[in-house]
């Protein structure tokens, strides 16, 4: 139930008071090495569920960890009256290599001072443990105070967000009357520079993995070069081939489905003033690659691309081998938008690379994800109250904004359970996440646990 | 001095006789895990220099270690009349990566019963150790039956031949005139087919690792993917315009001293019958790649070529990870033919990639090895004696033939000491060197032994 001024201002005392605290709980997770992608990990995963049970148990949830083929998802409901609210955050993490590019153990998390501000450094501090956590936390503040948790409440945490979600579909379908709720609320975004932000656009998101075979074993360039054919230059003939030279991506029918941006949407980005050279210049970079006809924020949030995002092939280890490798494999992923068709763009790649493919080479794929882009509806009044609530909290007016990256489960909560999904997250641009030395902001952290006790009495 | 037909068929029968010795000696050798371009490897190096340093010196030479800046020289003498004989092979061996692919620890070489014969299995049988011991086999048994050494002999063994050999040419210009010698013989090449012969065209080689950096560290893209610029995809443009679409490749003036085959050497090498789909066939393939207006034989020793012999970018683990890489990486390597200069195709290869960099991508190269093509001077009558010699070991005439390998010791014996240098091996199409699972036939060690034997008595 809604909160009057003074219970409200009780509440945010309360998370301020028990800040050291919440983030010695964000620590004891943070050093669970919940990566999902890599089998070697399954039981931190499952460890990280089950810390997630026992601190929802203790606030009041009724929670459980519900098991799924690969990592189990977590679940938990608080009774209440009005809305139903549903809560999703992901428990697993990235990979961390290249680990000698860490200052320190990724898993050894630790808070550290810095010129802009104290901040948490560890793998899944931003990503998403730390945004999972301000709501956590927020709830624990308002049990605290109040005597009961805020309203019909189900918290739902994912453990396979990081490794294509290859459960989430199934589990929510197979849940569906108890997850669906009168919205969704979302925390795995971050902010529009120090402005709080609601994203209401997002990517989809096509990932495959190519492995090019020619001969049956590697080979000596020397007895070889010239007659046996190589396949990391077939690889590179199919990647070159990808994009024109005004960066536009060459598959026959990708841009079926990809919708021009409204007029008023383009002039609400204008009023961002996005500073590409500055968004460039923090990872060292000066000049919008890319299509050559569009600015950087429509690149960003209402383009879709094409990236390669790891190739390896014969010999890398140090010094030189003059050998004519047997194999070479790319990841490549496409992030979507409008109505894009994740299944048409898979098959319209996958008879390109056939099509480019010389005498003698095989080619495997394998599939890693396919999610169409999702469009948010945000007539549902429950957003404009979120956005007030928000602005108070940071004493800057939030925006809508759109979203580079892709959260298929947004997709997911309206089709399945046809819940509108709220995407709000106190991430920053350098947190760096899925990348060596991700932190969270202690900002974030401390005012995005009071941001959602503001959210949770406006909306309930 | 030359044996007469009896005292060479009791040397012959002595190395029959001492065959499983010869064998056990090689197997303790192969034991050694000298991979020299891995300093991990360094003390191995060194032990198997030590090793042939103690087997030398027990047969009768004056051997030693001669240490360098890295993986030191084995050097050793005999006393004697007649002309200097210098004997070039290498102790140093590849690595064994993908170590999955062996189906042995390739440290722990074994005899292995084959439907084609019985062969040694192990890293270094063929490239080089089993070949050098050849060599060294046939001096024991020559010793054994005769008391003496054949002649006025050096043997010279490097340890870096399979990295680049650093220190070979200030070694040799520091030693030229203990080196300097009638006629330098070099194990180090194979047969062609199961015709034994004398390699007389070379191609050299030049290595180039390209390394690219876009941002100052890995990005996640969804947040940056489209407006950042991705290494791997500008890698791959510039390995897929390195050649036209007759597989020619594209850097200026790289034809340049690429000569024309001669009409009596294209005669010669027709008459060896090559059977192309045979030779990839051995390796699962059907149809030669390359330059579609040349022979195949022509591909592999008198064309140039470049290759891509190791690529590296991004995540390359176990399933999907949506990075936007910082770096990507390339080994390139040329083969060389004729007058082609490595230090002009080396400025015009770097030209060419400066020249294909997009705004705010840097390129760091490392060079590995640059040696130019030879052409061996077979007019020296020991040339004509050693065919001889060797068409009687193997009962079918001998050829003089090209090697695609670049063996860049021969073009510094004829440059820097004014030696001739002959290269004469026993290495078969299918020993798969530098690959895993190299093997060397028996036969190869065993008629090895005795070519040297009847080649030695040849020429002293
Ligand atoms: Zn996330
Ligand atoms: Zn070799």
């Amino acid at each position: 139930m809604s909160l009057d001024q003074d219970r409200l201002d009780e509440v945010l005392a309360r998370v301020d008071a028990q800040l050291p605290d919440s983030l010695d709980r964000l620590m004891d997770l943070l050093r669970i090495p919940s990566i999902s992608t890599d089998p070697a990990f399954a039981g931190d995963c499952n460890r990280a569920a089950d810390w997630l049970v026992d601190e929802l148990t203790a606030i009041g949830f009724e929670a459980s960890k519900r098991p799924t083929p690969k990592h189990p998802m977590v679940v938990a409901h608080s009774e209440g009256t009005g809305p139903h609210l549903l809560f999703y955050g992901h428990y697993d993490v990235q990979p961390v290599d290249p680990l000698n590019l860490w200052d320190r153990d990724p898993f050894d998390p630790q808070l550290e001072d810095t010129p802009a501000g104290k901040v948490i450094r560890g793998r899944g501090s931003a990503d998403d443990k730390g945004q999972l956590m301000t709501f956590v936390e927020a709830c624990r503040a308002w049990k605290a105070v109040t005597g009961t948790l805020p309203g019909r409440l189900t918290i739902f945490f994912e453990g396979e967000e990081e490794s294509g979600s290859p459960s989430l579909v199934p589990f929510m379908k197979e849940n569906a009357e108890e997850l669906k709720a009168d919205i969704a609320l979302i925390c795995d975004t971050g902010m529009f520079g120090d402005t709080p932000a609601i994203v209401t656009q997002l990517r989809g998101l096509l990932g495959q993995e190519v492995i090019l075979t020619g001969a049956d074993k590697d080979l000596h360039s020397g007895s070889f070069g010239g007659i046996a054919i190589n396949p990391i230059r077939v690889l590179a003939d199919i990647i070159a081939g990808l994009h024109d030279e005004n960066g536009r991506i060459t598959l026959p029918g990708f841009y079926d489905g990809v919708p021009e941006l409204s007029d008023e949407m383009r002039a609400q980005w204008q009023r961002l003033a996005f500073d590409s050279a500055d968004f460039l210049g923090q990872v060292g970079l000066s000049v919008p690659a890319g299509e050559t006809d569009r600015t950087p924020l429509e690149m960003i949030w209402s383009r879709p691309t094409c990236e390669v995002n790891g190739i390896s092939g014969g010999y890398e280890g140090a010094g030189f081998k003059t050998v004519l490798p047997s194999k070479a494999s790319a990841k490549i992923s496409f992030r979507l938008v409008g109505t894009q068709d994740p299944n048409k763009i898979e098959t319209a790649f996958q008879d390109y690379v056939r099509s480019r493919l010389p005498a003698d080479v095989k080619v495997e794929f394998k599939d890693h994800s396919a999610s169409p882009a999702s469009q948010v509806e945000i007539s549902n009044p429950a957003f404009e109250k979120a956005r007030r609530a928000l602005s108070d909290e940071w004493e800057i007016p939030a925006a809508y904004i759109g979203a580079g990256g892709s959260i298929p489960i947004a997709g997911y909560f309206q089709n399945i359970l046809h819940t509108d999904p709220m995407l709000i997250g106190f991430g920053k641009d350098d947190d760096q996440i899925h990348s060596p030395n991700e932190k969270y902001d202690l900002e974030s952290y401390h005012k995005g646990i009071r941001s959602w006790v503001r959210i949770l009495s406006a909306l309930t």
